[in-house]
This record gives structure tokens, C-alpha cells and sequence, in this order.
């Protein structure tokens, strides 16, 4: 593919992206990105015969952007106590979207639950980068426990997502937010 | 509406009410229903002019169901701390369910806030009549705070339940259930 089809192929990847997580996989059509890109349906399928590979692409997009985000938190700092507080914080910069739409990652998780297991299959590879992560900072930490811990802190963050999301309430999403912050503290400073 | 149109309408709910709960909202046509309640399309009509307003029935009855529920908890138990045990024990419950399609509250509030606002308004109901019987709870044990702890617990469980749904391990939610009742102990007993 050449580098048109290349970015052809990338802006088809982000709209889907965006549309997904504001309107849900199911309420996106082809027809949709096409409008979002501008890119013809009939070029479209040039790059994606289905909107499943679409969904391929864009959970792969997601966990390579997670991915360069977790090195990030790891250039950022070396004490895996202040990479996991770090973490938490997409709670905050990501509230105004968390308010309106959730999480991209545990509304698309949700849905597929619904639907086709290959994509709910697919959907969870997002949750199984971050837990790997979370675990291997609890791990650095010498905490018995690690793979738990590392449920438990997605856990609290999808709850109050969830509830955050449902109430339209960003005081609530700050004050959950401080009390993940003292948990993450409590769990690993002796 | 005669005994017969009542027993309809009630079928239509029932049917839209699972519907909505495996497949989601958006998935479920008025032909899904029709097909699982045998009822024509032509008569359905009759009882609802749009899935909008099967959304609101659905809605209705499982806040009514839900209230059925909460009375029970209030009969047979007199103390705060024993009706809040016994409501976390949804989680258990539910378990197969919960795995199979998460929390039928949490996953159609989701949905809904990528739709339209006043069904995710409508679909909000469900989590304020919660919250609100929790806050009893709180309140009638004379702890502070009870509207944040009902928000919390209500939290704890979305969180596990979005991550008990995602990587479908009853193990996690059974130990998770210990840990939101000892959280409960820990707030209640003193």
C-alpha cells in the first residue's frame, strides 16, 4: 500500500475510532466513516471488507496509543508507586468525554459482550494490556498480589466511569478520582 | 385495555426487556420482539408506536421489579448494615448473567448515553431509585455521608461487574463480593 493508502487507511482507522466510542459499534456504519473521512464506500472496501476488521483495526490503534502512553508514565518516573497514581489520572484528563460517552475501552467491552464472541474476544485485548501493566507495577513494588490489585484498580476506574457517565457528575468522578489516589497509596507505601 | 391486551403489552415488555438486556437496545428491532412474543407486527403497534416508548415500559418495570426487591431486603432484615449485604448479594446471584451480559442497568445507561439524552435520562432512573434506597441504608445506621458510600457501592459494582463481563471469570467476581462485603462491614460496623 502506498503512503495514500496508507493515510487513506489511518483516517478511515480514526474516524471509526471516534464514531465507536461516541455512538457505539453497532450504531456505526460504513456509510458513517465515509462521511467522517469523505473517503467514497466504494474505495472504502479497498481497505476493509468488513466493518469486523474495522474493529481489529481500531482495538490494535488503541492498544498501540495505550501502549505508547504506559512508556510514557515509565520515562516520566521510575518509582512504579508514582506511574500507577500517574494512570489514574486519565480519570481526570479524560473527564469531560468520560461524563459524555464513558470509557472507550469499557463501553466497547460491554457491548461486544452482546454480540459476536470473536469481538468481544478481540474488544478485551485492551483490558488484558493494561492489567499486564498494572500487575508489572505492583510486581516492581515487591506487593503479593499484583494480578489482583491490578483488577481492582480497573474495577474501581470503570465503576466510577460508569456511574460518572450515568450522573452527568464531574464533582463525584474528582472526589472518586482522590480516593483511588489514597488507595494506590495505602496499597503500596509501607 | 382488556385482560387479553394487558397479557400482550405485558409480553412485549418481558420479550424487549430480555432483548435489550443479551443484545442491547439498538441491536433489537420491533421485529425481534414480535418474533419472541409471537405477537404480528400489525397488532404490536397497538400497544407501542416506537421503541422509545417500549424503552420507557421496560424501564418502568424494572424499576418496579427492582422496588419489589428492595421491600423484600426490608422485610427480612430490621438492620441497615444486614439489607446492604443482602443487595451486594446481587452480584452472586447474577453471576452467569453478570458473565454472560453484565449489569442490565449499567450496560443499557452505558448504550444510552452515546444515544439519545432523554433515553439515557429515562434509563438513569434505575441507578437514582438505588442510590436512594442505599442512602436509606447509610442514613439509617446515622453515617455521615451516606450519598457518597451509595454512590461508591454502587461503584464497587458496576467495576466488577464491567470487569467480571469482560474477562468472564466467575472467580474474580466471587472474591471481589467478599471484599465489597467486608468494605460494607468496615463503613457500618463500628
Amino acid at each position: 500500500m502506498g503512503t495514500k493508502g496508507e493515510g487513506n487507511r489511518q483516517r478511515i482507522i480514526d474516524a471509526a475510532d471516534n464514531l465507536f466510542y461516541r455512538r457505539g459499534y453497532n450504531q456505526t456504519s460504513f456509510q458513517d466513516i465515509s462521511d467522517a473521512t469523505g473517503i467514497p464506500r466504494g474505495n472504502f472496501y479497498y481497505y476493509f471488507k468488513t466493518k469486523d476488521e474495522i474493529l481489529n483495526a481500531v482495538v490494535d490503534a488503541r492498544i498501540a496509543e495505550l501502549s505508547i502512553m504506559l512508556k510514557q508514565c515509565e520515562v516520566d518516573s521510575d518509582d512504579a508507586r508514582e506511574r500507577l497514581l500517574m494512570f489514574s489520572n486519565m480519570l481526570e484528563y479524560n473527564r469531560d468525554d468520560v461524563i459524555e460517552s464513558g470509557c472507550p475501552i469499557g463501553t466497547l467491552s460491554s457491548e461486544l459482550a452482546k454480540d459476536d464472541p470473536a469481538l468481544h474476544d478481540k474488544s478485551r485485548q485492551a483490558f488484558i494490556l493494561l492489567r499486564s501493566w498494572l500487575k508489572q507495577q505492583f510486581d516492581d513494588l515487591g506487593i503479593n498480589d499484583a494480578e489482583n490489585l491490578a483488577m481492582d484498580l480497573l474495577a474501581k476506574l470503570q465503576g466510577v466511569t460508569i456511574m460518572g457517565c450515568a450522573f452527568k457528575d464531574a464533582a463525584y468522578i474528582k472526589r472518586s478520582h482522590e480516593e483511588i489516589k489514597d488507595w494506590i497509596n495505602t496499597r503500596t507505601l509501607n
